[in-house]
């Protein structure tokens, strides 16, 4: 209800909080981006703006018919995910999520990351079973109407691809957008069953310690899932955002393993299996492994990664967003982990010599993205942006030098594509040079 | 970790909450719902239950290409939203959300109701300007780009049509499914710039006590709101569950007013003028008043009813989602107020004579939807289902007998598409017969 006025000199004055121009989070920023009135429309504009704005053509016209689903702007036309496939030749097919023209912490439906690798099959959910079986003591099979009439829970949960952010593995950095870059992990708020609520059904046979879980589309994909994680946040997704899940991300149903690995977050699930010990299925033993630095540990591989650990990183500015003038704008970003909730986001603006607080967007949920956004005031400089994040459970996201301490000198990836390594949280630098171009950097 | 068996004995003991069947909210339901493996796949399934299940045609064949926008399954196509102008005649056309087909507490982008008086705007964003002016001391002219370095600020929020819920007012129940009845709410993830930092910006002339909202498609459809609740949360959005608004939510910006009347979230915002009294718009003198009782006021109506009041409806069941037997089940809906966040919850399963409190979905967030959901023991017999919502603020949804009381005696309603009669907020009720048919039905 506060009413006062303010004035350019009163946002010159915030306080700058670490280096290259961040300002504290609750600045509120200044007439940098404003057209006054009269440089629009002439110097008196002010008794008579409204009158003096043009007409444009929608103003003047009947518009378009009611879709019963609708569908973005033609004038969103660019906001859509990138595909690594588009001839849709017989291979895996990738989409990324457009994260640097997208805010919040939703990922709209239309644009959730997919990956399949034969296709997105056209399940009929009346003829889709879905059993478990092996060390129960009842073995149960259970329909999309059987599983609706159960308990229903919902939560939001990020899923990642093991190979986002690959790209960063590269010895040089790669130049690409953050879709390429960083593209391969979405968040939805996610609605279905308790898989514990099921296995206590069925009930558990005390020699299960592993549970192998396996899509009905054509890959069959496979993955073992420790039991714990069954009986702790495991979810049959049925719905995604309110309505039943997209094609591309397992309708009818999915496995949802909350923070961890998306190819663990098995889709078009068919068959949950307990066992005694993991089935080493090709996922497993021929993908999702990392390499360990070869002088450490004689070449030997990390299996079983199964949580993303935490990683954040800037959607505005970023490659492709250049800023057109110096001034104040604000930062935006997105951080998650797999382990709990965020605690922290820090934003340096100097490559990584000083360092202020973002704020986080409420509320703060565990295993799902985290909004963060911090003003700042771009003198016109070349300077190096930087987001890091930190989690409740007391791990944070490493710089690329503490990364390639942990893991080794990282290989050559030959594109955007490779599989070869997986797991990479480190910190991801934009640098912004004198013109306002964004490029990815290596800082 | 709990590793126990469960069997129908155990569910049966359920403890009974209220009336006809009601059970605990943390009761986790029994087998009812399922399908042994015996009992589809042969005596022998147990052992060999995975390869007795039919490799179904899309686990033999490559899938579907990957688009760059994705939408639901073929296998979906039921979950739309229902058009009140589907010829696209030159009229109002209003769309609604299949809320009997949804779960969690987010409407999809692409089945969020909208009401469109002209159809939808084809509106180009580079060519799209908004302007503050009238009472202030610097009108100022904003762009789409412009307003992106302002702080964004994200959150949850409905947006309800004034004449949602209106086939109520009917004197005889209106056999329709859930989305005629309740389908003109929605709730979503906003994210835009708070319409204070704005006017702050521009400088309020303390005469200022209201300011007029005006859109940019061809209704220039105009609303007079308190300035109070512009430096209160009124939020210029321009995302929408992550991604730019929907061409029928107001792309490429519009007025947000948390909780408060649809129609004043004026879409495709073009104007904001600050002025010192109600404009009495069409809208506003016309359309969106309320009669009051002859008996009472000699038939004067009220004006101005700004907040959407708390209300809760059941989604399932409901009609056309009829139980095929009797056993457990879960109750499931959505409630929703104007004013702050849901408090409690209460179903009764016989007409109101009896209720338990429902289990509210965290996170609940002021003026957004809130999931609820009870275990329900249905016995085959005829039965009344009906939710009633309280808020943090101390208001409750009040039963049909107490809306009336208030509101006179209900006028016809000719039919489901009626402006006349605005703002019922009345208990639901849901009659399922022997047959486990479900009707709307007044109790």
């Amino acid at each position: 209800m506060k009413r006062r006025t303010r004035t350019p000199d009163d946002h010159n004055q915030a306080e700058q909080v670490a280096g290259n121009g961040l300002l504290h989070r609750r600045a509120l920023l200044g007439t940098a981006a404003l057209g006054v009135v009269g440089a629009g429309l002439g110097p008196n504009a002010t008794g008579a703006a409204a009158e003096q704005l043009v007409e444009p053509p929608w103003g003047l016209q009947a518009g378009n018919d009611t879709p019963p689903y609708q569908t973005p702007s033609k004038f969103a036309k660019n906001v859509v995910r990138s595909l690594s496939n588009p001839k849709f030749e017989p291979r895996s097919s990738l989409s990324r999520t457009p994260h640097h023209l997208l805010e919040g912490a939703t990922t709209p439906n239309g644009l959730h990351f997919t990956i399949n690798h034969t296709g997105i099959p056209d399940i009929d959910p009346a003829a889709h079973r879905f059993l478990i079986h092996g060390l129960v003591k009842r073995p149960l099979v259970f329909t999309l109407d059987s599983l609706l009439r159960y308990p229903l829970t919902s939560r939001p949960a990020f899923v990642e691809c093991g190979g986002n952010s690959a790209p960063l593995f590269s010895p040089k950095p790669i130049q690409a957008d953050l879709q390429a870059l960083h593209g391969l992990a979405s968040c939805a708020e996610w609605t279905g069953v308790k898989l514990s609520h099921l296995l206590e059904e069925c009930g558990i046979d005390p020699s299960a310690k592993w549970f192998i879980a396996e899509g009905a589309d054509a890959p069959h994909l496979m993955r073992s899932v420790p039991l714990s994680k069954g009986l702790d946040d495991a979810m049959i997704a049925l719905y995604q955002n309110g309505e039943p899940l997209m094609p591309g991300n397992g309708f009818p149903m999915r496995l949802l393993l909350p923070g961890w690995e998306g190819n663990l977050n098995i889709k078009f699930l068919r068959r949950i299996k307990l066992v005694t010990e993991p089935a080493m299925s090709f996922w497993e033993s021929q993908v999702y492994t990392e390499p360990m630095p070869e002088g450490k540990t004689g070449g030997k591989a990390y299996q079983f990664t199964f949580i993303n650990e935490v990683k954040s990183f800037i959607t505005r500015p970023s490659p492709g967003l250049d800023l057109k003038q110096p001034g104040i704008y604000e930062i935006s970003g997105i951080a998650y982990s797999g382990r709990g909730k965020i605690a922290k986001v820090m934003i340096s603006a100097d490559g990584g010599r000083s360092w202020a607080d973002a704020a986080l967007q409420a509320p703060v949920m565990s295993k799902a993205f985290t909004r963060f956004r911090l003003p700042w005031r771009w003198s016109g400089g070349p300077v190096i942006l930087q987001s890091r994040a930190w989690d409740d459970q007391g791990y944070y996201q490493p710089t690329r030098a503490e990364f390639i301490a942990a893991r080794g000198e990282l290989d050559a990836v030959p594109s955007v594509m490779a599989f070869k390594n997986h797991h990479i949280n480190a910190v991801t630098s934009w640098a912004v040079d004198q013109h306002g171009m964004v490029k990815h950097a290596y800082a």
